[in-house]
């Protein structure tokens, strides 16, 4: 069997997408195939144009166009609250919620020493210095709830404490709408952990 | 909240792509913006370029890169056998398997009324005049084995018996690895109804 060699290039690099194996590029090629020419064009343009516009913050290492970000840049947020999250997309899904008033702080990761990430590597030297520079009342680590980001959560808290900043983890314990009979172990475990009096 | 125009310019992109969702294609544009400019530029070319050099073969409906393509050109192929398939990614999934030494016909999709897709939004008036002309013995069904492809490969038959010609479907029953207990109630009958003495 042979691939034009214009097609396979393209399934290469759908294949190199997360999430997307060698049969679902071959499904987004054939599909991208039967779309509009200006479609394509369009899509292509998006693609460099994101990449080229959007760099880090220098402030908090948020994807943004403009540095500092508009969250660093808003006045308007309480300078007091930093929460620090692993990648630009959860500033996004904070934001969403938008409960909180604060600003952030983007690692770029979480600590894994299986793939050779260690506190070197992500963004957190810029944060203590920040922290260190900006005395916040609270650093709230919303690393993610799986050993990675307890890892980083615990040393974050390990190094932030000496500089008497408080520092808080989010909440573990069950999804609003989960079902109990079907939380995994670790879960119903730290959900127990967590009760509060009602 | 708010996103970046580029960055939502990208992902409303790669969310018209079949099986992304909002959630996915967040992912992968944050995935995009992680990667070497360079790749990001080649995956934009790559995307242009197979959408502006390929186009259907106009003997069979294949996807190529020349006119006709490279199947129907082959010498070596049997011309006495044709294979109807719905999509040019089933003509790849066969050749994959290099048991077919004949030709295909592609349809660009299956007849479904509730979408409005008919015989004549299909690829099958050029199927009839390259049967009348080329009178090959014999017409393999290779749609789907869904309604659609059913529907398909019965309305073919119809249309394709009156001319003499031999119209086979190729077989339903247990995928090979296939465990019987796991197996649908359609699959299980088939595989009963096309028994074969051992």
């Amino acid at each position: 069997m042979r691939y034009y060699d214009s097609l396979a290039r393209l399934i290469s690099h759908f294949q190199k997408l997360p999430g997307v194996g060698q049969k679902t590029a071959q499904r987004l090629a054939f599909f991208v195939l039967k779309l509009p020419v200006g479609e394509v064009e369009s899509f292509a343009a998006a693609l460099v144009d994101a990449r080229s516009k959007l760099a880090h913050c220098s402030q908090c290492g948020n994807m943004t166009d403009q540095d500092p970000c508009h969250i660093c840049r808003d006045g308007k947020r309480s300078k007091t609250h930093i929460c620090v999250v692993q990648e630009s997309r959860d500033v996004l899904a904070l934001e969403r919620v938008s409960d909180f008033k604060g600003l952030y702080h983007v690692l770029h990761g979480a600590i894994s020493p299986l793939e050779g990430v260690g506190p070197d590597e992500l963004n957190i030297k810029s944060l203590l210095e920040r922290v260190s520079r900006e005395k916040p009342e609270e650093v709230i680590i919303a690393t993610n709830p799986n050993v990675q980001g307890e890892a980083t959560a615990m040393y974050l808290a390990q190094i932030l404490k000496p500089l008497g900043i408080q520092v808080t983890r989010i909440a573990h314990g069950l999804p609003v709408g989960g079902d109990l009979e079907y939380a995994d172990e670790m879960t119903l475990s730290r959900a127990l952990e967590g009760r509060k009096p009602l």
